[in-house]
């Protein structure tokens, strides 16, 4: 096994012992689908959306699809089986982890579940040398969840670059698995294709990473009528820019909508001012049957979860007949077994071209 | 995957984010039977022995013997091949978590471990949203280890009924794999048949999910001389009304006995004023060889573990030729093995007909 | 199953509640390998490499090279299917766990990672119970970490003596895996065979079980030439009668030397007294490009990790090419899957002949 840090790539330790959100966006490649793909256009590392193009998004969609039966129940197939996939969650998630875990398992793979942040920091070692130990170790793959933006990015690019690298959900800049797995919904629930959609995000867009990572998603498979509502102080500056309508009013918002997607209001991240209370919330935001009705009589309601029902949904719309809330579940499960097949495949061509 | 909640059933989120014992004992149908066992009799889920009739607690025995080899080692099957064992352990048992794990894996199973009460508590999210999701994300079985009584049954009628539950402890209720246990144990080494034997069970009874599982089973498989002795404060009120003797004196009550089974005083569960001090304790309840000596020649010294030795049992009799205490570890693995293989037929056939 | 533990073993639970380092010192046998070789000369435990001859090790470096494909990349091989292999860490160590949890899983185990110190505590119950315990769960390998040095022969002697265990580190005594796989690094590396190398050892002597594991180690394997430096402080009193040669200057030290291996400075052990500043340290003992340039042109640079940069060593010696520190990594990966391999095969003898 050649060494996988070069001399020319030297930094000081403490350069590169803290992944600092700033300097990690000052390398960020505008383009994303460098790093991601091969040159044969293959997935190398799947880091977020933006980087791929439609054709590249529908085969993730296509490659999901097969790991479901003709009855909707999801299927295992070993394609994994003898690969080594390391789950490295810098932040507490136990619903991403396990999703990841259930496709990582029924996809035959060695899974290993490292809570690296506490491991590392206590023995005073460099994030990068704990890094380049695991890729030592052997990992075919790192499933990557950390609280800054970038970093798997960053790692991607500058520190385990010959290890795959999957986004599980960096700092508030994506979630990519997320996203697709929005998508699978759409595609397999939704009577209308993507070029034909309205679809309608409520809520704390700035602070989401299923956020971005929906509106590109979305945007790149053609959809063209995408509305955004909340608070002022949970958008983005110049959202505008990202190419979707901006609502005052929840009813104008959702009307003739066909997707109503809520998002999580993530208490643990927002200080008191910019939030008004949860009942003011659900009273000016709240999806309510009487909001649902305003929409497309066979218009899907979708939330990322965790719900805070009655706060950004009403437990009616939730548990009712349009909602496709548990079947995103599930669809993150076969998201998520497309995602590391994909990156599977190219990662052996990567060892094949290496060895 | 259709939808496994119906919108009939809607409660409000703070009716359904606990699991309050007392509210679930009122739910609790006096027939365990019922939601135990499939139409054509096979086990749906496994919730206690109350709900089982002689010929199926033969069934798990027979069952469980499967899994042993001419020389008595257990073997692996893989009946649980590609299926999904969520272990969902609400409180922390690392004994019980283990067998179960050591069983999953023998069986070729998937295994996920969650601790689900710090994770979900953490964002807020109601408990039937937690166990919602799991489910969605295509568990097959959920091990559910809890400390308010009923839950397990909770969960298989009212929060996931199309999840296999198998209830690995909950409240002071019912531990049905370990009941299950001592009766393979006896089953294996009692020189008599069931119907012929005097057990005698000493201890907390009152705080012993174990006991209560115990004398069911043992009076469902035909035994008739159930006797039990504790401090009156360790004794459930009109325990005498479920059919067993309680003793006062503790030389009688081993007498002639084939089996004595001991009990583990759980320091942590009681108040000081419950309870003499243990060397107290020993004086009069301990199981000494002077006791044992009373008892038939080959009766069984058993105990569910962890023991406090000097307390409820002589070392020497603990380790000595009579005890059959780590069998009943080993036997442990093969009845968690037997329930999971029975329960996961079960759930194929549920599977299939929802199909 | 018989019971593994017999009458005439009898100690009282305060006697084996305690591994205390200091009985267990006085029980250590002189000669180790009784305890570790099945009476056909194959492994029966693995303890550490005192007791084990030049062609045993050799034997475990032999193994450990068929996990190499041609291309020098680690292979599966399912040596270990079906056999359940628990993970006992007394004390926390993601590093060392995780590279076995990958070489069992890559040898097909069953693999159960255990918190034994925290859940056995908590009861009250005898660390010796709680082992038997687990034993009868059906393990066939167990894989200890400890604080207390000669925990794991104690437990291979007189605890457990039924289930095949393999030393994960215990208190200053010794890594014998880390140990294996510093001889595996250097037979794949070196240019030239062990008998005629200079093994410059640096560093916390005293402290490190890794040092004594490769000293005894090297010298089995034939080098004649081990130089060790470092504080007074830091090496243990007596060290020449171990047959190495203590330095006082480190460039004398590392002169012509073929391999050079820097010891981490364990802070967390070591108090002020000890050690003088770190960049005194540095000053004085750290592998620097200066001291490189004086051994042999192809010395091998080595370390155990975690590495404390700018204080044992240079980062660019680190990270130089003459590094071969995270090819230690991969290799203690080959080592651990050779190690758990043979014992196995000792254990799948030892079974059979109680059978």
């Amino acid at each position: 096994m050649p060494n996988t840090h070069d001399t020319k790539n030297n930094v000081s330790p403490s350069e590169y012992a803290k992944f600092d959100p700033s300097t990690i966006h000052q390398r960020l490649n505008t383009s994303l689908s460098r790093p991601q793909l091969n040159s044969d256009g293959s997935i190398r590392h799947f880091l977020g959306v933006e980087g791929l193009n439609k054709a590249q998004l529908q085969a993730i969609i296509a490659k999901a699809e097969t790991f479901f039966d003709e009855n909707g129940q999801l299927i295992n197939r070993p394609e994994l089986e003898g690969c080594t996939v390391m789950n490295l969650f810098f932040e507490p998630s136990t619903r991403t982890r396990t999703t990841f875990e259930v496709a990582e398992k029924r996809l035959g793979a060695n899974v290993l579940n490292l809570d690296i942040a506490s491991s590392s920091a206590k023995k005073g070692e460099s994030l990068r040398d704990t890094l380049w130990n695991l890729q030592a170790m052997t990992a075919d793959i790192f499933v990557v969840r950390h609280s800054a933006s970038g970093a798997a990015h960053f790692m991607a690019t500058e520190v385990t670059p010959d290890i795959a690298i999957i986004n599980g959900g960096d700092g508030w800049h994506a979630h990519p698995t997320q996203g697709m797995l929005d998508m699978l919904t759409i595609h397999r629930e939704a009577p209308r294709p993507f070029e034909e959609l309205s679809v309608a995000i409520i809520g704390d867009v700035k602070h989401s990473r299923v956020a971005r990572s929906d509106i590109s998603a979305l945007q790149t498979l053609g959809v063209k009528d995408i509305r955004v509502i909340a608070p002022r102080t949970l958008l983005p500056k110049g959202i505008e820019r990202f190419g979707v309508q901006v609502y005052e009013d929840m009813n104008s918002c959702v009307r003739d909508c066909d997707v109503i997607m809520g998002l999580r209001i993530q208490n643990e991240r927002i200080g008191s001012p910019l939030l008004a209370s949860s009942s003011e919330y659900y009273k000016q935001y709240g999806i309510t049957p009487e909001r649902v009705a305003l929409a497309k009589p066979d218009a899907l309601i979708m939330h990322p979860g965790p719900m805070n029902r009655g706060v950004e949904i009403a437990s009616s719309v939730a548990d009712g007949p349009q909602s496709v809330i548990l079947k995103q579940v599930s669809n993150g499960v076969a998201i998520r077994m497309a995602v590391l097949a994909l990156t599977m495949e190219g990662q052996r061509a990567h060892q094949a071209n290496r060895g």
